[in-house]
Formats: C-alpha cells, structure tokens, sequence
C-alpha cells in the first residue's frame, strides 16, 4: 500500500529548490532571503498539511500536529552550503510533510500525531546544528550574541533583518515523542557501489574543527633570504603536512580529515606571508578517536613550535557534533520497512556527516534513514539522487511512521 | 658641502607619509584616493623645486627642468603594498624632489637638468610596474585595457575614477638624458648585517610570477573516505612540497621563492576543496635561472598530472622583470660619492627587489642606490631606517648627480 503521494513529493521538493536556485543547485545560506522565503513557504505546506506551523525566535520551522501524543517528530533543515545541492536537507524536511499530509489525508492514520521541523542552520553559516541545539536547549543566549558568519556580520543583526529577534524560541517537549526520525540523502558512495537503495544509520560520526593559527615575520618577497624567512604560510604547509602522516597512521578506516579555509595575510605577490590561518576538520564514528585526533594535533603543534620560526597556535573552533548512537528501536522500524519494501536491497551503515538527529538524540530516541548520492556527489551544484530512490526512501519512512506509532499506541 | 637640506628632506618624507597613513605603516595602493592625493602633492613639490610637474594618463607623476639636457632623471614610486611601509619608494621620490630643489637653490647648479618622476603602480596593485614601462613604451593599451586588481576591478575604471582617463602618457625621450638614478631602501638585512650605510647596485634580479591552479572534485567532508578524494587544496600542498625540494636543490644561493596567495574554493569548513590556486613567485639573479626555474616547475607539474587525481596547471602571471645589470658609469659615480662620504662605509651588491630601474635601464644608463633597512624588514608597517642614513643616502646621490652632469656637460 503506498501512502505517499509520489507526484506531490517531487512537486515540493522541485517547489523549494526555486528558493535561491543556481542552476542545478541551490544557495540558501541560513537567514539569507531565498531561505527565509523558503521557510516561510515551508510553514504553508505544514499547514496544508494540517499542520499548526511557524516560524521561531532562531528561525525553526516547527509544525505541530493537532493530535495529541505520542507523537513522532520528522524533520532536517532547508538551509545549504555556500554551493549546494538541491537535496541535502530538503530532502528530509519534504519527506516529513508529505508523511504528514498522506497520514492526515487518510482515515485510518488521520489520528495519528507527526509533527515536522526544519532546524535552522544545520550547515554552520552562522553556528553549527544551529536550530536543533536551540529546541533541545543547548544553545544559550550568550552564544547567539557572539555568532558572526565567515563575513563578519553578526547573527543578531540577520535575525532582527528578518524580522525574528524578540520572538520566543521553540524547546522540545519530551513527553510528547516517541522519538526523532530524520531521512537524508547519503552524501557519500558507499550506498551507490554496494547497489544499495535505503541506508538505516547505525550512528553519527563526531566532528571536530580546530583553527590553526600561524604567526611569521612579514617581510619582502625578493630581498629576505630563505634562511631568514619566518613564512607563515610555509608553515602552516609544512604542519599539514605532518597531520596527515599522523592522521594515516592513527585514523583507522574511517576517519576523514579535511583543510576546507586556507587564509594568508597580507595576501599579496611580493611579501612572505605574516599569518596563516585554516580549519582542520576531522570526523571519526567514536567520540574516543576524535579525541584522539585532536590530542595529536596538540602533540604536532607543541614539537612543531620548538623547531620552528613560525610561531602556531591551535585553538577549538567547534566541538558541538558528537558521535552517537541511533536508537535500537527507531532503526529495526526503519529495517524492517525497508526490507519489506526491497528485501536485500537495503543495509546498516555509519553517518559520515553530521545531522541535527545526533542533537536530537541527546535528548529522546533518534534514527535516520539514507538514500543514495548520484556518484557520491554532495554540497555541490551537481549532487542528486535517482526519482526513483527519492519516492522510495518517503515510501519506507512513512512506513516505519505508520509501524511506530501504532505499535507505541498499543502499548502506551 | 651638503646641497641638500636635511630638515626640508625628512619634512617632506613625513608629510608624504601622512597620504593613507596606518600607525607608523601607509595605504597607498595605486590609483586609489590616498594614493592619488599624494601625487598632487608631488606635482606641487616638484613645482616648487622649478619644475614643469603634472600627472599623466596611467598616473605617472612627471616633472621636467626647464633647463636643456644633458639631464639626469631621477625617481621611484609612491604607491605601496596593501600594508605597506613608509618608505620604500617614497625616499626615492623625495629624494628626487630634494636633489632637484637643491641644485635649483644653488646658484652654481641652478643650470643643471634634473628631472624627477614618481612612477604609478610600481607595486603590481593593477600591473607591475606600470607606470616606468608606460614611460618606456613597454605598455600597450590593451594591457590596460585587460588589467584588474585582485578585487576584479578594472584598471580603466579606476583612471576614470580619478580623472585620468582620455590623457595623454608621457614617454621617454631618450636623447634629453645621460641616465637614470633611483634611491630606495635596501628592503633585506645585508647592508644591517655588514655595517654598511650605503649599497650600491650592480643588478636587478630577474622575476617571474607563476599561476598554479589545481582541479580536484569538491564534495562532502565528512562522506568522502579519504581514499577517495580529489582535494585540489591537498593536492596544491604537496606540489608546492616538492616545489621546495627541487628549488632548494637548483636555486643556488641568492634564488628566492614565495607562495604569497592561495586560495581555496569553495572556502568551506565541510567541503573537500575542488579549486586551490596559488601565486608562485621567484627571483634569481640571473635571467638564465629564471628560466631554468620555470622549467623546474613546468617539469614538476608534468611528473604531477601523470600521477595524481587532482589535475594542476601552470600559467605564466608575469614576466615582466628581467634580471639587468646597472650602468658602470652611473655605478662608479655613485661609489665614489659614496666613499667620499664614508671610507669603507658602504659596499656592492645586487638588488634581490624588482624596482623601476630595471625597466628603465632597458632604454638607458640606470643606476641604483640603496640605504640600509632596520631589521631588513620591508613590505611592512614596522619598516623603517636610521635618519642619519636616510639623510647620509640623499647626500651621496646629490653628489653623484652633480659630478656626472659636470662632467657630462664638460664632456657633452
């Protein structure tokens, strides 16, 4: 039996990705103009969806079901990457109304409590896993004062632009949920070359971001000798370096570590660089091992700093994303969909990338749901998933809503 | 016998350093308002120093005796780096304004020819010296018509900007001049480093400015096993890794080389970086290792592209300053003057700098006189040299233009 409407998905999910539209791709950066009119297009659908829907104080959308709980919450965020792709998060926030509008256009699941979130600025332009920090109350006020995006402008200021300082904020009512569930499209290869069309996610890998800060002697690019150099930037190579033959041979199989910002000042042609600035950011799936990889980089940098001219310092930027578990019970639901949908044709795996449902689980149980990325592609223009793998993944969540729901209102 | 007035000398350096002043630094990029509003005040200096003074079509600053050659030009630039120091350039045109006010005071040199010229953007804001290869006819008008600065903006419209669009450029003549004598601080620490108060040149080094631009595949950073990244950032450490072995192997000792820009797309904390693109500059003091450099380069990034995912291409930026020896006339004149002054207080050697001389010693006898930098530092708000020097500096070249147009005009 297909609850879902497949047309009515594709419809929406091809809607939302006219908001900030590049080509195949889509830039919505949190609280810019093409999010907040996506937002604010996002709370009409909840709404159609019968739905009592807004918008909060940090920009949540939030629709909640009229129905009394148990609930399920289904959500993820409309936000994107500085270049992203069209799926990412909207996938997940679209799956959740459109399992609320077929549970709601249907007699015999009209009863049931879904309500839909899309968390704001799960990609870090301003705060990292912003809006889902906010409703399990780990964001305070004193972090929101202090947030500013890579131009420098602050968070207050884009929230009191639209319109959205001074409103209460959304917090998470825990005795009304059975628990979180949130669907995504991969963002990796692995579901692609294992010819897998549905990931249940095991757990969700931990993150960290430390800036590294390299402090040289600016000096002429023509007259200074290379024995006299204090470079900055040469540094700051030379300590990549060595994290990455550090990283190799303690990461395991599958930690990933990346140097996405590389700022040199003063810039220009003719002068050694003074200062040297990046982001290491690195993951591994247990919170042990991300603790481990950054002790390591304190250990470089310590022994780098006795040799070097060039001063470094490392400093935490972000160490909100921790590695979780999913629930037990939200990923046999998810299984036992999928399996029933296409018997093989799904497996178990890690989440490489970080999702508002590893916030979520600090507080109530959480599972995710993966579809597979054309090629792997993701937070690119080109990302994109087969229409086919995209109706199937809404099949299989609303499946396992259906599934969790009647089965917690018989035992509650 | 000091021509020169000492106090009047330091008066107008500090008054020049006033224009786009930064604590004990200067702003003065080409073309841009600070920059702009001290060549009218140079044009005013020349003025009062007897000078026929005014500002061309690419900005150079020019200004001519009335009296009949055989006349010595004199000259340097006033624009500086994006934090630049007070000095470098600027000594050399004031130096310049002070020669030519002095022997205009005197009234035994009031006949001779001196003119003096602050040349525009020798500092590479739009394109490397600019304004001494517009005066040598090394600059045709679609290369100002194809020239931007680092923001995109277009040299024609900055011209505009300013007023300067639609005028006439001056052009050398060369039949007026027995050479060219340029002034600038040394901008390296050997002077410093051997207790010499004033070097004299006897070449320029050669330049070349390389693009490297690597083409990986940008994707998610936490999805993307490492093993299966295309990281154009990665990939540009490592190549400049082994640009720096192999140059340390074949530069010899006076070749330098700088990595002053890098930047990475799309500049994102989790995303594998699909664009890096990098500036290369080195220098050596004969063409030939110029050339052999390059070469160096060219074959490291063929070995490259034949093993690596990511693929990097190498484009010649710029190669507009030629390693070239300054006149012997005009060095002996300026050895002399100099041991006059200071027996064994001053010394040969070659200039590790690009400067305007090298541009103007293709079409005539050019010389160079260097003082010493404290600390070598340059290219530097903290640059700075003892007043004793900068004055002693100013003295030796006002001697050095009086015994050459003497014994030019005796010998003419």
């Amino acid at each position: 039996m297909d609850m879902i409407e497949a047309d009515r998905l594709l419809a929406n999910l091809h809607a939302l990705r006219e908001f900030g539209r590049r080509g195949n791709g889509v830039v919505r950066r949190c609280l810019d103009d093409a999010d907040m009119a996506a937002r604010y297009w996002l709370v009409e659908r909840m709404q159609d969806a019968g739905l009592d829907a807004g918008i909060d104080g940090i920009a949540n959308v939030l629709g909640l079901s009229p129905n009394p709980g148990p609930a399920l919450l289904l959500g993820s965020h409309s936000d994107t990457q500085p270049a992203g792709g069209w799926l990412d998060g909207a996938l997940g926030v679209i799956y959740g109304i459109e399992v609320a509008q077929a549970l709601h256009d249907n007699p015999t699941t009209r009863g049931l409590a879904i309500d839909v979130a899309s968390w704001a600025d799960e990609e870090s332009h301003y705060l990292g896993l912003m809006g889902s920090r906010s409703f399990c109350g780990q964001l305070d006020e004193a972090e929101i004062d202090g947030a500013r995006n890579d131009d420098g402008h602050p968070l207050r200021s884009a929230l009191a632009a639209q319109g959205l300082q001074g409103r209460p904020r959304f917090s998470l009512d825990t005795s009304r949920y059975r628990g979180y569930l949130e669907a995504h499209i991969e963002q990796g290869p692995w579901l692609e070359r294992e010819s897998k069309r549905i990931g249940v996610v095991t757990s969700i890998v931990g993150m960290r971001d430390l800036t590294i800060r390299v402090r040289g002697q600016q000096n002429h690019a023509g007259t200074t000798p290379m024995h006299l150099r204090h470079d900055a930037a040469q540094a700051l190579f030379e300590f990549n370096h060595r994290v990455n033959q550090a990283f190799a041979r303690i990461g395991g199989d599958h930690s990933v570590w990346t140097l996405g910002q590389v700022r040199i000042e003063p810039f220009a042609r003719s002068i050694v660089p003074g200062l040297a600035e990046a982001n290491l950011q690195f993951r591994a799936p247990e919170q042990a091992r991300v603790e481990a990889l950054q002790d390591c980089v304190l250990e470089l940098a310590a022994d780098f700093n006795r040799g070097a001219a060039a001063q470094l310092q490392v400093s935490v930027f972000d160490d909100t994303a921790r590695a979780v578990a999913m629930d037990d019970n939200l990923q046999r639901a998810l299984a036992d969909a999928a399996a029933a949908r296409i018997p093989g044709g799904w497996q178990y795996m890690p989440s490489g990338a970080a999702h508002d449902a590893q916030v979520l689980a600090t507080r109530m149980p959480a599972g995710m749901l993966f579809i597979p990325s054309i090629g792997g592609i993701s937070h690119d223009f080109t990302e994109d998933s087969h229409e086919e793998d995209i109706v199937l993944g809404c099949e299989v969540l609303a499946d396992a809503v259906v599934d969790l729901l009647t089965r917690s209102s018989e035992t509650a």
